[in-house]
């Protein structure tokens, strides 16, 4: 097994190993287990039969897979549901399934009497690598992505590996565009073995990888935890990648979205006159194969940019790599933007 | 002007004057006003004006009055129009009004973007005393009251003493349960003032009251801001009130509740062998002559006692008055609570 600890008040554990799901078990008499319908189908009855042999109470509520169950309305039915089971403030909430799924469960576990316990267990590498670690909870508005949420710190994360086996390599290769994001941003040796032939959810190596790439998030978060600074370093290739959720209402995957977003941010510090990292996240898009874009304009994606979080009433600001591993957050000029959108446009 | 500081990581100060809307002014170039109708018709203007003044932008947001704004609806329907205003990080949010406004108000500005700034300017006894100050937010499930919100301390809080005359005396006894609750739980000096004749929104001594009614709630929170321990003192009387509140689907206002729930509380006690305060809450009842409660049994209210946030996995727990100033949170058997309620019931 593998461990990253989480350098927070309280602190908390990310294990990693195969098989984990196996040896889930928390100090909580009653847990609500918020499951995705996806892991639900290959990993509830193991997961359940761990948190019993551990002395829980289990409750199941089963929600769609993916950005489907991230909104107000599933948080709303959740809360219902929870209070109508008489979950006290000593009960827990363990989250199985992808970065959606924990997004969701963590933002119940924070607002239902005001906070109770969360665990996460990530069956996605997009959960494992980013999702699950770090205590960013929340849902969708229509308006835009993550636009309600609360900073809620989980107990304990458990990245079972076998898991990751279950799902299509697409979804691998989705979750493998945080993992190269953590590389551009602060530990270049991680990008590399990602565009190696033949990575994916069997590779020998992974349990290692995922604990490096993993240390980078909790080393970060550690430093600022309610994103006053370092932390929105992690958003590199968000901006676009959340404009471009909300405008395909989520046909094209966070992962892939990011992908996408690292490639523009890439090309729009290659105009800036930055280090050009183009070559990078071109070859990441080689590697992960994602969905086409619809035929998108501009105007299309900047009124989601412009109510990205990182905005402030001067204006959107964009993550920067002004070399590989120096992030910078900054304010962008719309011409910028415009010439490096016609540039990403004529690649796609 | 009185001031009360707020001893929290950041303090804040709670300003307690006449006339204080037409001086409040924030430091925010964008600041969303949610006001809530009754308060929006006598002091909407006014605060805009001061607002602008200081060189903010303002776009109102106008609510129902009292619970009727204190659900997951209203909260979803403003998160959405905050979006679409464009609103960023950077932005602050205002509640004008009574204690559901700020609740709501609050719990908006806690989840918006994960949080943004939040000041309130209470209309109300009860707000002034209570909602206004200490960071509880949040809105009801029609599972129960206050089942779902975020601790988020306002930046500051504007109490305008003159927006009580603009209220029916009633609302003004409404809210002068939850000071003299203050009374009972800390400072047995504050009792004697609210039961003297005459005590209304004009009283001469107003002013110097709040400021000693809102030192005991800052005092408690400075200590325990979430509500770990002694805070739940502030809740004496509130287990039984907030299942009166649910089971009337808030027919009965929250200070009326109180009033009742203080007097069960007191009666529970009494049967506990503690010091008899039942001649105190049964005063403060006269005083305050909340409406006729409907023919209730046990059972319609136990199962809301069953869900209070002052549960665990063990059962219902209670804040008890020892003696006056001496409470104590403790489990209570279910044959002392029925007793309880059939001594309680005789009376109304």
């Amino acid at each position: 097994m593998s461990e990253v600890q989480v350098l927070l008040e309280p602190q908390y554990t990310v294990k990693i190993e195969q098989n984990l799901l196996e040896r889930v078990q928390v100090p909580h008499a009653r847990v609500a287990l918020i499951a995705d319908e996806t892991a639900a189908k290959y990993h509830l009855t193991k997961l359940v039969a761990s948190l019993e042999a551990g002395g829980s109470s289990v409750k199941v509520f089963t929600v769609p897979s993916g950005e489907a169950c991230k909104n107000l309305d599933v948080f709303a039915k959740l809360l219902s549901s929870l209070a109508l089971e008489g979950l006290t403030r000593d009960a827990a909430i363990v989250a199985l399934g992808g970065g959606a799924t924990s997004d969701l469960a963590g933002y119940v576990a924070a607002s239902y009497l005001r906070g109770i316990a969360f665990y996460v267990c990530p069956t996605t590498l997009l959960a494992m690598v980013d999702a699950s670690v770090g205590g960013k909870t929340g849902v969708n508005l229509i308006e835009g992505k993550n636009l309600v949420g609360a900073f809620h710190q989980p107990k304990g994360v458990f990245a079972s590996l076998e898991t990751l086996s279950t799902l299509p390599e697409r979804t691998f290769r989705e979750g493998a565009a945080e993992a190269f994001k953590h590389g551009l941003i602060a530990n270049p040796a991680l990008m590399q073995p990602i565009l190696e032939p033949g990575f994916n959810a069997e590779s020998s190596n992974l349990e290692t990888f995922l604990k490096a790439v993993i240390q980078v998030k909790a080393d970060v978060v550690a430093i600022d935890p309610f994103e006053k600074h370092q932390r929105a370093f992690l958003n590199y290739g968000h901006t676009l990648a959340h404009a471009l959720e909300a405008v395909t209402v989520h046909k094209l995957p966070h992962g892939e979205a990011v992908g996408y977003g690292m490639h523009y941010a890439a090309i729009v510090g290659k105009i800036l006159g930055y280090e050009d990292v183009t070559g990078h996240t071109k070859a990441f898009l080689n590697y992960q194969q994602p969905s086409k874009l619809p035929n998108l304009g501009f105007g299309d994606v900047e009124p989601f940019m412009a109510r990205d979080k990182k905005a402030d009433s001067e204006g959107v600001r964009f993550v920067m790599l002004h070399e590989i591993a120096k992030p910078n957050l900054e304010r962008v000029r719309r011409e910028v933007l415009l010439e490096a959108w016609d540039e990403f446009k004529i690649l796609f």
